[in-house]
């Protein structure tokens, strides 16, 4: 992250660092399937319409279209295709799914893990070319809430495996704040919602103040929404501060109850990581329960590392319906993050681990039969390309990162040298392994850093 | 393959179809790693202008732009911005490596697995969107040959690893067919090149005919070149076959002895897999030497499943030149046909290889201690959402493609259910794992489908 993009908003990584994003995409990857999901990928593209219809987002979105026409050779309208660049996986996903639901099995488990692009002002943590890692369950019909409190888990069992800081995923539940919002007589509850979000942006007395003049809420109104949205508990204690403000509505018992089985199960198996934060709103009008975010402790500037919730009708086909609860993490913000703050060391930048050194110009194709021998025992061997003088070849191996080189002698015996210690021992190209720390190369925590 | 893309030319694959592609996708990876080939990915767009520089080819390049502007809300034209999805692999390399250089070692071996974008008309196996694994080595102002010989021996091994039927690297050098033609009096090489190029698809007396109207070749030269064409050997005969036909130049010899080293070494490693087809030219202009591509055997009309070849200056910065060597493998042609063709068969369509069943509604926190034990000892495990009735939550799992369903008693004991053959067994949590063959979805060559 030292070197700027050449294109500014869509990074690039050198193999060292992108070993570390393979790392993250690997142990998301593997989290996910343990959890029984399955993966998917959909079209980077999809219709102008089907992206708009979402939300007022369309100075963010890239339209695609041929840069030259079939037949007059004149050049096509921006758009004219009536295609864009998706700009989240969710989007793709509702699609995806009303598209194959007759081959799909209910409740659906997936994971998506695809580049999106924004055609937002880069910078940062703000990417207009980013990779997202989601998760997703989705019903035909109806979808348990219980899946609601098993995708809190899930993700924290993920981020828990990568190299970074604590986190703090916030939970908040729709069904709660609008309850309440209706509870003491203020029926705009997006509007509301819409002006607590801005709560750690412009303050306190600023949002009362919008509260008052663009919702009509009285004083009293105001302090109470505002009361909500300053209770924050580890564990389910929030369900007593909540009921001490006195208000009653059938849609906050049922929030309540909902987002009390989030933090009981989440506050009993990863105590501290999952927050009730009856502050947490999200942009999106589509949740319509439950609602996460999640920031990295210490990082908070960042913004969230991993937001969601629960949609009741995302995806719609006929009269039939498909309820979904699902979660995005921001891999290209967290793995900018982890390598801007060497969160993590890595044991070498090559994946081979042994350079077979050429005695002599000819022994090139007996080289390659050593290479192979290991390869089919899973160990990453490359051979030299001309039998220059073992100490420049050994050089080479040294320059490209490779621990190991191997020799061969006159008499057909073998030897192995590891520059890292200078020790050199004989060995068997049909049984020589480095040590298992050596295998592949590894992304540690660094000791440092901040981890 | 039984459904249509929704958008022609954008495949999009269910689970079940996906797990065949991340198979292939993994192998590959498996394969390019043991080699000693490290992976970066670069951004999905280039600039018009770096795009457009390599050919004629803009009538195929997708622009991107904002689908509105930033301040006068006025839609910008198409590439305004001067952006354009990529259309292989190869152009932003060679601009990765100019704009890294200082950063990487050379020899650079990397490979590269994309989404790639042309609009071109789709037809069978020719898509709009599709994934392309690449590898290159790259070198700083020199590159030996050796690595023309080793390449053709990696995509040999990485194919060989994949659910395909046999397959034939097609191996040429253009020194040796530039030789040939200016041994022979045809200076404009290229054109000959092109005109050659067309057998295939126009026959030998269109060639001969175009050679003589297009080129000024006299009938002698036109049928030289022709029988240059003709030859195709699976050995080094080549070499006599080509010295039979009298012709002498400098180019010609060298060509001669690198593709002699290719299928010399190749042959004695993978009998028939390599042949030497001089035949073959490959459209692109930056080609300079060794030229490749590759059929999947009985399915020739796909078209080539992996080409490329050496260029000595794809790359360059001032008056230091990056010359390389690389094939690019067509992974969403392949998988399309894998499908198509019933190649593989998959063991089961979700990762889980357990669903723990409840017995009432409060046993599911508990149900969850279950699955964390199970993953982790890397055993994947969903946990039922709601008490319904035993009989129902077997359906649930056999719907979903589940084979074992676990049970835990009033008592606390444990039974595993085998759904496929009823077996019902005592299982402890902190011990029992499925065979070995059911741990994860595996897929197997078919028995049927011509593999």
């Amino acid at each position: 992250m030292a070197r700027k993009a050449s294109l500014s908003g869509f990074p690039e990584w050198l193999p060292e660092e992108r070993l570390v994003e393979l790392h993250v995409l690997d142990t998301l990857r593997k989290t996910f399937e343990l959890n029984g999901f399955s993966n998917i990928e959909t079209r980077a593209v999809e219709t102008v319409s089907h992206l708009l219809r979402k939300g007022d987002i369309d100075k963010e979105v890239y339209g695609v279209s041929r840069l030259q026409a079939d037949d007059d050779g004149a050049r096509a309208a921006s758009a004219e295709d009536g295609l864009a660049l998706h700009y989240d996986l969710t989007v793709p996903f509702a699609r995806y799914v009303v598209e194959n639901s007759g081959h799909l099995a209910f409740p659906f488990r997936r994971y998506q893990i695809q580049k999106c692009w924004r055609g937002e002002r880069p910078q940062d943590g703000r990417f207009r070319e980013f990779t997202q890692a989601d998760i997703d369950v989705v019903g035909d019909g109806v979808l348990p809430f219980r899946y609601d409190v098993e995708l809190a888990l899930v993700v924290v069992d993920a981020l828990s495996a990568l190299p970074i800081p604590d986190f703090t995923v916030r939970v908040n539940n729709r069904k709660l704040a609008e309850g309440f919002y209706r509870g003491i007589g203020l029926d705009d509850t997006a509007g509301v919602l819409r002006s607590v979000d801005k709560l750690e942006k412009i303050g306190a007395d600023k949002v009362l103040s919008l509260l008052q003049a663009e919702l009509g809420a009285t004083a009293e109104q105001a302090a109470l929404a505002l009361r909500l949205a300053s209770i924050r508990t580890a564990d389910t204690s929030f369900v007593e501060q909540v009921r001490a403000l006195g208000v009653s509505h059938p849609l906050l018992d049922e929030g309540l109850s909902e987002l009390e089985q989030v933090i009981a199960e989440a506050s009993r198996r990863a105590p501290g990581r999952v927050v009730a934060d009856l502050s947490i709103a999200r942009g999106l009008d589509y949740y319509t329960g439950t609602v996460y975010e999640t920031v990295l402790n210490g990082h908070e500037s960042l913004g969230s590392i991993c937001s969601g919730g629960r949609y009741d009708s995302l995806a719609a086909k006929g009269n039939r319906t498909f309820p979904g609860v699902g979660l995005s993490i921001g891999v290209t913000r967290l793995v900018s993050r982890i390598l801007s703050q060497n969160f993590t060391a890595v044991t070498r930048r090559v994946p081979t681990a042994v350079l077979i050194s050429l005695t002599d110009d000819s022994s090139w194709s007996a080289a390659q039969d050593i290479a192979a021998s290991l390869r089919g025992r899973g160990i990453s061997a490359e051979v030299a390309a001309s039998a220059e003088k073992f100490g420049k070849q050994i050089k080479f191996a040294d320059r490209r990162g490779i621990p190991f080189v191997w020799f061969t002698a006159a008499d057909g015996t073998h030897e192995v040298k590891d520059l890292r210690t200078g020790a050199q021992e004989p060995a068997d190209p049909a049984t020589w392994s480095p040590p298992a720390a050596d295998l592949v190369p590894r992304v540690l925590r660094a000791e440092s850093g901040g981890v």
